[in-house]
């Protein structure tokens, strides 16, 4: 079976922005698992300024994980 | 007696996810040890973009403790 | 007179966990050092799922220093 | 195609600020793509002292991760 | 004049936490320089369990910090 | 031009403690450039303990930035 999470390294920043961001979605998925109630949810919180704002907070905390786990990616410059 | 938490090494990134999710629940148990009340509050909280929002927040956290607890797994580069 | 917190030394990761959660707490305790009106506080936010996930976030930051301090209990393994 | 991230190396501690501004934005956009909404939500949370201070939040950490991989700017004193 | 804040090195884990409490108080000190102000709204805030645990969180913050600054007080053990 | 943020490095604890409100306060006015509005907004917020201790967080979040950044001002003790 294929992991959806093989590693923290990714080529660029940008990929590991990516990779954040999915970090943040899968807590979410775990513990609402039924896709039908997500879809419900997401049109609402997509328009709630500080549902945003929080899913923001999540993916800036796990994009320094993922930036630490890469070196910041400073062998790219 | 076994530790629910003998130590904060995975053999990878995602089994280190799924510990995260660990450590960020059994906090909550430890507040209300009452398994039954838990169980009232799961299905409206999982209905509550706010909450899961919050509930990956702290899934991040744990993560960004584990991934350094294990280096990040970069041996397995 | 003893100290509440003599060390951030732990023999295993269980009980650096229970040692987040008594950090969590006493600030708490240092905000309101009344406890009759703590344990008037307790079963309310006990009940309230936003509240249960915001204490597993303090206690989760409070992990994380733990965790470092104790080098993620690495010897043990 | 240019990445809108291509480092997280900046000059100054100024434009780290701003990059982490802008770390902080992608998020959002990311979850809310209508830039239609986005325009109508922004003058309502832009005057949500709360609203404000999140974002602010959001912008803290991600400044430490863009600070972390310029080694602070040390080498610029 | 004395500085509030000479050193973030403490002595002890314990007068650690106890700067950390401190560092969380100034902060709002500096936006809400009234004391007025403050002694009405301690009360309020002393009594929500929301608040008390925000509270702890900006202390589990600071103390991250001062454990840090102090190398964690190994030298003690 | 001269820069608002030229470093992060500063003389002392307190000095670095002060550089961190004005880290805090400037995604603020990045958010709400209108001086007017935010002069709206500060009087009630500075009277909401929630906002208080949100805006403590965002402060702790930035100090620990600026410390590291200082190396703890290990060299002045």
């Amino acid at each position: 079976m294929t992991s959806w999470l093989p590693t923290l390294k990714t080529a660029t920043p940008e990929e590991g922005y990516d990779l954040a961001v999915k970090l943040s979605r899968v807590a979410v998925k775990l513990t609402q698992p039924d896709a039908e109630v997500r879809d419900r949810l997401r049109p609402v919180y997509a328009e709630d300024s500080d549902a945003l704002i929080a899913a923001s907070q999540v993916v800036a905390t796990h994009f320094a994980t993922v930036a630490a786990a890469n070196d910041f990616w400073r062998d790219k410059l």
